[in-house]
């Protein structure tokens, strides 16, 4: 190697107030679209019709906010989580205007905290990642926290500076894509007559449906996001590794949980913030993933009649059935099945 | 469960003149286009190339028409087809007008016919569905029929109603898309010098090539179409079922066995009509897919001395050349290896 | 069979001097981009954002330039290759002006030599293939050359006719995309600061990154690019051939290779000829490929301060790291774990 490859950033690399501004801007497309609806079968009528799409105020059908994000996030990985050990948790996401095909995405971060571990070896990462449109508008936002390898076991600790992050994303923050009018919302076109007035807090719902995740699929899913860690991609090395295969993405379960999602929750036709993710457990080929989901909270949107945000967690399980709403035990100990736990907010049309 | 998922309806929930408008309508669009040929790698030129399309008179290249047919009936499988048992046959169907990426699809179906089973478990319903654009111009028409589940054996049998159904399209109901003129067909381009003329009615022809299916590639066929039906995407419950494994949408095969059907059938670049069509045997991973086919008739099109109909049949077989072109005995018994025998009507160029 | 199938051309079909226009014209569309990136993770910026493709004089982002060599290498397939028992080897291949989604791609080829082998079972064909846009205005040539079976052994020979191949294509006919101007060249958003006055020649670059192929993918690959040799799609048939498998199509590899090249030659933002290409062994689902190049040779670019150009040797290696650059010895033989020896000239930015 002549020093012409890029190894990555280890943990001595971050700082605080450091500003990253990453490579390989990206124009977000149909047929992007085509084949995130090929990966996942996401049937959300808003993001289906351009016709629907505009009847509510949309300039077209926009993009998944999930495709969105990880072409936002497959950008950081280069700079941020090359030489990670594991993606620890998401906080305070918020998702902007609407992103549609022709957009433009890029990514920035800044480095928000740095902890080093107390075996030496490992520290963890806290990092503000936002992506911004061709006008650099802010598309969507959010923190993210990774352990990541020291380069020099023996380097001094940082200071450590931990965040204070929000436990979710207040209704204030929530952002309605602007122009939005659900005065002519279809609920037969979009698939349920529920609307946010009949979901209930501590409702809990089993999506039913499931998918079996393919090694082709998961690895086409993290190279159109142009995700470049190696876990997903290079089974001759990773047979030597820690599981013996491929890791699939774990964005990947957040997009098919939320595809999932759709028989239960048709009208939450927009994810408006994450407010907490956690991978709980690596997810492989072969795998089949069943998704359920909690209503932690409803809250009005200010200003909107037609609008509400429920809170919802989306639990995704894997070769288990969601009728029993595989959870984790009150020492926060989780079922063996579970792989996912997604805290997000999604917005959905009132009654009238 | 908190009855917020779709249980999909079950034989009793259909009356004739049941009149059900199907959910998530959908914007065809370049990327889906993309992924059909991905899929299926078909070369038909009309649908390969604008320039060449706008030649004959189309405003671009329009979409193949399996894609438009399999998107129309994705949307129909959570309304009519989540319990059901078995896809019966498919019959009048009709392709109207061109489908161009940007128009959106809706499906809109009527229930036309219903008849208990006499272990009285299970019913068949009739259905004719048509597909619609954003004009509210039908693009395509069907009707296909179901074994479908009742929700309480104990319930009482329904008059049956069963749909008189004619043996094929005729003529006079084939349509040719709006502004065609086919003075301007290059065969060089379209990969064969065989017209309409050159075909005679009673030849079979072996179209030699073949397409082994995987997992991923079915999954991502039927997602792509937004078809909701649990068994092609769930291995954890299939693994217990009837096969032990996921079954391959039927749809999946029609558009291979179309496909392959180019090597002979090149020039063949429009199906006008579904005449009749039947699943003879499920499909898996791992089944590699040959087809032939037999010219079943030969009309003119009333008032158009560019462009002849050919009645096809064409039969896809699993795992078997089709050199001695497998078919079904004079007792009307499929040869093991026949998974689908399916009769329609392609537009072909006439010789000057 | 009735003769209505294409039987491909066999040896004595071909003759110095024939011209063969080929099949199926093919627009090139952002759902053939996307699918693209899909398979092969390219993260090439100019490709990938039409804000900075414009900004450094392009219409639009570029598709990728094997995009295009593959969708018009396809279209020969059927007439030049379809009996051929393998893909000897590429040379004189320039890329002209850039492609982009809407353009229409087509094939025209002409024999440009022809040679018996002593066996008398097979000859080698040499053809000088163009792909030419809607404009007539060619976007790439090449020649290769295969051997393919004859009809009948007992046929005459041929005199024979070996045409002059050029070691590599001369910076004189490498062809800058019109209109570029890379003064607002971003090192940033293109993932390296390393442009063409930081490469010498001799350097070896291990690439690091690896992708493991699975069946479905070279498939979609070949089928999106309407690549229509058997080999690659019928395990029935290929479980009895030679390999027991189906064959990745040697494009395939390349593009991978130039995917992964990305870890090294960030900049090299497009390939403007193909010097000499070998296929040294077949590849195969399952097989993990790692890549490593080597500079052969730099070269200013007439008229331009701008613009260099590298004349790189990118070596496709599987189921091995590169750390240790798997080669050729001192008596040409590969290394078994090579697959493919890859010789092209990239355009790189210069410092200003």
């Amino acid at each position: 190697m002549t020093g012409k490859t890029n190894p990555g950033n280890y943990f001595e690399d971050f700082a605080p107030g450091q500003e990253i501004v990453h490579a390989t801007p990206r124009t977000v497309s149909e047929g992007d679209v085509s084949l995130y609806t090929a990966l996942y079968g996401s049937r959300f009528a808003v993001q289906s019709s351009d016709i629907l799409a505009m009847s509510l105020g949309y300039e077209a059908a926009p993009v998944d906010d999930f495709l969105a994000f990880h072409i936002v996030f497959g950008k950081t990985v280069s700079d941020i989580s090359l030489n990670a050990v594991a993606n620890l948790g998401y906080a305070s996401g918020r998702f902007g205007g609407a992103v549609y095909p022709g957009d433009t995405l890029r990514a920035v971060s800044s480095v928000i905290g740095v902890k080093e571990n107390s075996n030496g070896k490992t520290g963890v990462v806290y990092v503000h990642t936002t992506g911004l449109n061709q006008r650099d508008e802010p598309v969507l936002d959010f923190v993210r926290w990774v352990m990541v390898n020291k380069r020099d076991p023996s380097a001094a600790a940082p200071e450590p500076v931990i965040p204070t992050l929000d436990a979710f994303v207040g209704e204030r923050e929530l952002v309605v894509p602007g122009g939005l009018d659900l005065s002519n919302y279809d609920c037969t076109l979009s698939g349920s007559s529920l609307l946010w007035d009949d979901y209930q807090v501590g409702e809990k719902i089993d999506h039913v449906d499931a998918m079996t995740i393919e090694e082709s699929e998961h690895m086409m899913a993290a190279r159109l996001f142009q995700n470049s860690a190696r876990v997903h991609f290079n089974q001759h090395a990773e047979k030597q590794g820690r599981f013996a295969r491929r890791i699939v993405y774990g964005g990947h379960i957040i997009s098919l949980a939320r595809a999932l999602s759709f028989n239960g929750l048709a009208n939450a036709f927009h994810v408006a913030a994450i407010n907490a993710g956690t991978h709980v457990a690596p997810t492989f080929a072969g795998d089949t993933v069943y998704a359920w989901s909690e209503v932690l909270g409803k809250t009005k949107i200010p200003g909107r009649g037609d609008i509400g945000a429920l809170r919802v967690r989306t639990v995704a399980v894997k070769d288990n059935s969601c009728a029993a709403f595989p959870d984790k035990d009150t020492d926060g100990k989780y079922a063996p099945s579970v792989v996912l736990d997604f805290d997000y907010a999604v917005l959905m049309p009132r009654k009238p």
